[in-house]
């Protein structure tokens, strides 16, 4: 079967360069970071008189400004833990470009789960979009990791090893346990979900329960 | 003629950082799967009135996602293909330069050939459409791969040479026709055309065919 | 308790690698620079009649091109800002990483603040917003070299050191107060202060006032 | 006079970093090549009832295909241009970056004049603004050019300099005339001009007439 044996040299020659797939991502990520801002609709002229008319339609953007720095906390956790992940990924081959681009998918499609649930951030339903959104960014990103560490693409000796796989891994077991409490708030109110989610992010952006300072 | 000296020249010089090639490639190709996502209009919430409502609105997005999803996979896989060509290419000219500047042509139409397809997913034209795009990469894919090899910038020693050029190039030829039948589908249904079309990416992307684990 | 110590080896293990941030920097200021294009709508078709309409429609677009220029000088000084940083910072952690990402943050709501800006141009608030983004991204890049240089990530003999640092945060402060002095003329016109701060923006890109040639 | 001082000092440490410049060049002209596909907009489905009806339309979208086909070919030229010019420049100041800004200005405001043109093709205002975009373009390049070899950033033995730098700057006087020809064709014919321009894009692309064969 000469197809099968094309397909494997493919499969042994594919992916080699990790340079590439950070490249693409920084683009997505930048795009997807910018992206945002186009749903926040600067209000037309006509409807607008007076200083206070503007300030008073500026504060109408509320709703959009808050899922907008929602939405740039989600990406700036997740290219975070992108990041840390290729830090010690040397190595590639084809699947790993492939689930590289699959958690691109779902960045790539957060602008619009976003603009989603700020159109209709009443409603359950977009804030379990927005949160199957964030699931699915870090089942791709944990899939990542384990199958780098498996096919032996993660260069640490193996003592350290250990340590940062599994750092990586509870990490991202502890945020979406806590994404997956914040979006269940959504029963109660839907705005008591929305603010839990931003203080999870707020706490893995600012590190603010991690006493780093305690023991150097 | 001192214009032919100064164009040649110009030539010589021109186009030797491959490294520029990659970037311009990243950034088109990560804009290019961003740019797809704002085809998937938000429903506008007027008409809106329950959850219910909202899901089925949702649903009613399922051709926009489809056809979403298929791009994706397609620029995935022809990122995968440019990415594996440039492993091996470690010079360019400026003729290089331009065949990869034309299949980047073909990369930033594809979110038009797309939304066309989106919009008329019923009309056979969109379909042939959305197949000449995919066919244009593949010609111009392949066309680079055969400059660049034919001009000596594929460093590889000549044994090893052969079986990646063969790879590449039959790789290219393979999926083609599998497109071209897929693509000719849409005369018996257009949703079976665009069923085969994904099906034959899955097999590219996810490698379901390969039996890699076989023969290491 | 294990998840603080979890926690710690995350930060010590994330935000190493300084060329991702200046990667995804690059890709968002590209963007910003670029979206605020989109901005400028393109008059339509129906409404003009003869060349004398479209050149008068044309300069209708007068206040969109100049926020355009305004805010293009504005990320362009910023940008030449954070390269400058990090020309002389070679490693960085995840607090840094987030300093960054906080700065991009308000990049990328600059095209939104421009937008407003133009279409609002008549109101002291709109200039208000405009000038508390630049503040922002002022203050966050102040602190991000503060932070950088406490914490040893900044590579330069001591001596140099000093006077890199002084001008890198001389540079901030006598800029904000010029912005901040320049916005405050809104009180008197808004024309008046968008001029000073278009002046002040000059005065920083093209280095006017700096006579580089008196002395070598 | 501290300030100056200040100054001074800010202009010898900002703009060292050509990679920084390289590759915010590569995200603007990115997305420049991308955007301009978003002024062709897909009919929309209400007004289609047959396949002839979807091919009539999409034959109706002729001359948005045309000025985007017009303008990637600018694109490709220009950022031809510019890498051709950093393949040489290993070292840059804060002028070098301005100018470097200045061009990336008329690159960013390029979708816009298109999409002018697309919108207002029979109109010689259109044509005219277009010209003037790729003038802005030109002049930039030239002056960067000539900055960057005054100021010793070109790193070339002296001889081959000469024949380096004669080539660039003569491509962009001969290439900027014909474009001036093409320009003024206007007069006559909208179409004739717009061709004509094509004509001159095509044969630096492809490199009609450059006869490399005959003298290695």
């Amino acid at each position: 079967m000469p197809e099968t044996d094309n397909q494997k040299t493919y499969n042994q020659i594919a992916g080699q360069k990790v340079q590439r797939i950070e490249a693409i991502s920084d683009g997505v990520f930048a795009i997807a970071l910018t992206l945002l801002v186009l749903d926040i609709k600067v209000p037309v002229a006509d409807a607008i008189h007076s200083e206070a008319d503007l300030i008073k339609t500026f504060c109408g953007l509320t709703p959009r400004l808050l899922t907008y720095f929602l939405s740039f906390m989600t990406l700036g956790i997740f290219w975070t833990g992108q990041t840390v992940q290729y830090s010690y990924i040397e190595k590639s081959d084809r699947h790993l470009n492939w689930l590289s681009l699959f958690f691109l998918l779902f960045v790539s499609i957060l602008p619009f789960t976003t603009a989603f649930l700020s159109e209709h951030i009443e409603y359950k339903f977009s804030v379990g979009l927005y949160w199957a959104n964030i699931f699915a960014l870090g089942v791709t990103l944990y899939i990542h990791w384990v199958y780098a560490e498996r096919h032996g693409y993660v260069t640490l000796p193996p003592a350290e090893n250990e340590v940062v796989s599994k750092a990586v891994k509870k990490r991202i077991v502890v945020a979406q346990t806590l994404y997956a409490i914040g979006a269940a708030c959504c029963f109660i109110s839907i705005y008591l979900s929305i603010t839990v989610i931003i203080l999870i992010q707020l706490n893995y952006a600012l590190g603010l329960f991690t006493k780093t300072g305690r023991k150097k």
